[in-house]
């Protein structure tokens, strides 16, 4: 019933957005219509989608996605490039919704008011921040909001305007700036994300996470174990576009779904179709538990789950906060925390095995062939580092790298956008140092017209747009 | 009036169960009847009988006490025995409600769903904890619930039979094994505890400590302090009733009563000859302070207490959290924490002095002679060390501990029922490594007839029931 | 409107006042009336003058001003001087209210109820603190209350009667004591205390602060800061009043002002009038910012504020607790801490910059002349050790400390009143150490009329007062 009420009220929330925008229908029938998409999480210092509405389901009402983005640069808890990850995971996200470009309805050249220290951009960081809503898919930046207030409570939300009322300060000469540079970008509006990667989310498998009891509540945080497993990817410069169940990943070479709790009849046919077919395939404790009831299955796994993943999930060891297990891939062992699935490999060959607990020597990792492809089962929540180990030779054989410079670089981050004739590649650096990066070919600088070559320099937050003929 | 709305509570609870039970007692006046009592805490690392009802007088209307046992096994802020310790603590307070076998009404096999963290018992605790229950005094181990239910709020709750519906997964063989065991087991059933020591425990202390300010608030712990006393038994396998105020405790070789803050006339009185009939009494710090309205006596401490324990209380020092005095005690020192109370002593023998603040000197123990007994006056809050040297002469001068095996070990407990003319004993290993306990007499393995000597190994987790004429 | 009930509630709690004094002023018009003012933050480990209600206005209607003193004795989270600095400056708010003698209408002797750690008063603490209280204007020591009440919620409130109702314990008898000590203090009374320096505070200010979003919503802490400043003062024993902007400081020699938010047309002309007349006056990051409706404005920085302190605020930076910049000043580098203020000097001289951050080399401390006098502004906040360099050559060259004694000692506070023909010296030794300080000039012992000379010695928490002919 609680998972049917939140149903219900995404449900009642789009009616009323359809009833709102009637009439505007009737009176501007050639304008798009759209209604701001939230993140949260920042009390908890985390960067996430809204939780509270089924996005995808509003998505397909609005004529384009747009929404409001407030990362927490520059703070305290987490290097820079992790801020800059979840940013780019939740523009990927709405991007990914209509699988095409979207709106940032708001953000801030400055600060914001509402969080419990409201630290203004660096200098750079308002570039930095507005050049990558372009790399991800966005075709504006628009700005809460263009002048201070003077009095009130948003009066220390930061504004193009400030109280000043000049256009001598920092924040004005920068926002004039990034207009600047934009205003050489104009060719990329309406330009595409081409991803080989999809990332499974949920908002119905999230809702049944996180109500009840059972297992380690303070710890499920499913959209952030995506995002450790989206890092990986982000760190490549590998393009990743996050889909629900309910969109087609067919074509996709590579689907992470890891946690997909609440999984429909159609989507473990999918799902087993995708690997038939070829496809790769990522799940994990957590997956396929329960039907859209958020109801158990009676007697074991489903069979169709079994036969996907190789497996048998038996328990479901929750671990404490510091409490770890350790399991054994290639001759290295790794941490896992949070859960340990204890699982029976079927047809599966075990290709990690835990090394701790009475659960010593049973299967962490199980790899499935199916078909013409393979499905992983990772019993076991891992640190990043296992999950580079992991993902790696996966990368490579699926040739899943972006191929124009040498050697990704965790903190200069690369995302493109292509009209199918030319590529656009926003090159950023997410960090206070210089960075170097080697290209492979030549490229032209989109804003100069300067052909690059070799070795890129690049200063700290410092971005580069390149063009490439496809 | 607050105290008086407690007591109030617990008589409208009593008579509801009593409006409830009259058809039942008629219809089937030969069936027993009882309720379920609790116990709580766990938020606070706690594992303590229920504070909100006055289970002593609640006990007088059952035909046998029982209660829900979830002790928080393998939990990560202390050690097993400990968490073994409290919950035996429970077990030994409902068994001496009625002085009589109990019944455990509710007990898991596997893991709870309502703790922040919901660790499955590993293997071998199922076994260990249910023979725990049966080793205090329980004629019954029962199960919430037999069946895992597929949806709702308890779906991931324990149970005997899980979701896979199978007799093939750990928990179900475990329950089935424990089951076997029990069957060897009858002849236990209604056989009693005889234990020489007595720890009083009021309820009605309990709530008037808790309320209202003054003093250190977080830290006024009763019924912790108490079980910190236990301890010091439970670890030399001595048997423990812990009785209210009223219920008679003239026969005891020992009275352990710290922090009876709330004490009326009688037990005054009752105090005063058990002593004097040769009775050891422990009081401390907030013992006598109130009368049974939670007032103070205006004047100073009773003549009757001052008679008793030989000491005039001054004043009661409230230490800070990290804040220490210590204790000068045959010519050892000890941490005091939380309180210390500043006395002067009249007729006792001053045993330890404060070695710290304005209060240096002054007496932190009293020894009191009184008739045939004595009393000692415990003037401050110390830990267990403390606890172990100022006990060892006491048990060893009254003779308290438990003959079958050569030297106790902390984290083996062994308890015993007899039903005069044998008794039986359980050895229990709360540790999870291998342990060595030396047989003083040949015992018989009740479960497989064999004649045990000399030295018994306990794998981890492992429960010996020997039996022995007596 | 927040602001402006916070106005009303202070307006209607007057009209409130006065109506319930209406009949007392008829019948008693020879009796003094007032009400007992409060302080409060002992949960944050503050302690402060109530933030609710605005009793500079208060203090109009009452004829002299009370006030119920509790400060935290013998926590474990500061030094014990620190905690009778707080105690001081509440003291000095209160007498400045009415710039004359006040009333403890409130104390302890001995422990309050309502901390979660309620620690009694050490031997000498009492009469430390009683002390305390007369040496900063205070015609009165009332206790709340005189006996302890046997029952119910306040019956742990320390009072002069114990529930023992004897005069045999350690608190009647350090009562009885400091009643000795001040019959001899009779000639006290009514004397005032002369002080050069003023602190303002202002009550809207707070309240516009406290509210509302922006900046670091934990860390603006106005009161906490300016007692920060006033702990310079206090630790060389120059005597401070803290003033409201509406009252007149121009007549002393040093005006601090930091973080005076809230200003008034009429306050930055009255600055403006003080320096240009040869005051000295220190302002800082959040001084000025917005008028009397807590609206910023519109444009710069108001001309007369810009004259004032010759520079121009251009942004505030918020640092994350445990974040840091640093500032040079005088070639040794000093922290800073919560705000840096970004400025440019336009008139004023730089003193000091920061070393760190996008704004390295920028000023962080400006010193501007007009007319006579000098400005400060203090662009960041700084701990104690920067404001101790920072301040010591202008109480040199302004010539503001106390001369009775050789060096001030941090931990020996002097205070001292005046009848304009006699001086009264409370020297104070807020330690638990032995202390001495060096005697300039021969001074009486006014309690036993003997002469002292040169070293003084005292006691941990001694009190010696002295007087001198003027």
């Amino acid at each position: 019933m609680d998972l049917d009420w939140k149903r219900f009220v995404t449900d009642r929330t789009i009616d009323f957005f359809l009833h709102e925008i009637e009439p505007i229908r009737e009176l501007t029938p050639a304008i798009p219509v759209t209604t701001n998409f939230m993140a949260e999480g920042h009390d908890q210092h985390d960067f996430i989608p809204l939780e509270g509405l089924d996005y995808s389901r509003f998505a397909e009402v609005v004529d384009i996605v747009s929404w409001d983005s407030y990362p927490d640069w520059h703070n305290p808890y987490e290097s820079l490039h992790v801020t800059a990850m979840k940013s780019a995971y939740v523009h990927d996200q709405y991007r990914s919704l209509k699988k095409q470009p979207f709106l940032v309805m708001e953000s801030t050249p400055s600060y914001v008011n509402w969080h419990a220290f409201n630290k203004a951009k660096k200098p750079g960081m308002h570039l930095l921040s507005g050049m990558q809503q372009l790399a991800h898919g966005s075709d504006s930046t628009l700005y809460f909001q263009w002048r201070q207030s003077l009095g009130n409570s948003e009066k220390f939300h930061g504004a193009v305007v400030e109280h000043d009322n000049s256009e001598n300060n920092r924040v004005f000469q920068e926002v004039a700036a990034y207009g600047k540079r934009v205003d050489t970008l104009s060719s990329i509006k309406g330009t595409q994300t081409e991803a080989k990667v999809a990332i499974l989310f949920d908002w119905e498998s999230n809702w049944a996470l996180k109500r009840g009891g059972g297992f380690g509540r303070p710890t499920r945080r499913y959209i952030q174990t995506l995002q450790e497993h989206y890092r990986f990817f982000w760190e490549r410069d590998i393009a990743v576009d996050i889909l629900t169940p309910n969109q087609d990943f067919s074509n996709y070479a590579l689907v992470v779904a890891p946690m997909l709790y609440l999984m429909r009849e159609e989507t473990m046919v999918a799902l087993s179709e995708y690997v038939k077919n070829g496809g790769t395939l990522i799940g994990s404790y957590f997956t396929g538990m329960v039907n859209e009831h958020d109801r158990l299955h009676l007697g074991e796994w489903p069979q169709v789950l079994q036969t996907l993943f190789g497996v048998l999930p038996k328990e479901l060891d929750t671990l404490y906060p510091g409490e770890y297990n350790q399991i054994l891939y290639k001759e290295q062992t790794y941490q896992t925390k949070d859960y340990c699935g204890i699982v029976k490999e079927t047809t599966g060959k075990v290709r990690a095995t835990y090394q701790k607990d009475f659960y010593t020597g049973t299967p962490a990792l199980v790899e499935n062939r199916l078909g013409k492809g393979t499905a992983y089962y990772l019993a076991a929540r891992t640190d990043l580092d296992f999950l580079e180990v992991f993902y790696q030779p996966i990368i490579e054989s699926l040739q899943l790298q972006q191929g124009i410079i040498k050697a990704s670089h965790p903190k200069v981050s690369i995302q493109s956008r292509t009209d199918g004739k030319q590529s656009y590649y926003f090159l950023m650096n997410f960090s206070e140092e210089m960075q170097q990066l080697e290209l492979l070919d030549p490229h032209l600088a989109i804003e100069t017209n300067q052909t690059l070559t070799g070795i890129l320099t690049f200063a700290p937050y410092e971005v580069k747009i390149l063009r490439k003929e496809n």
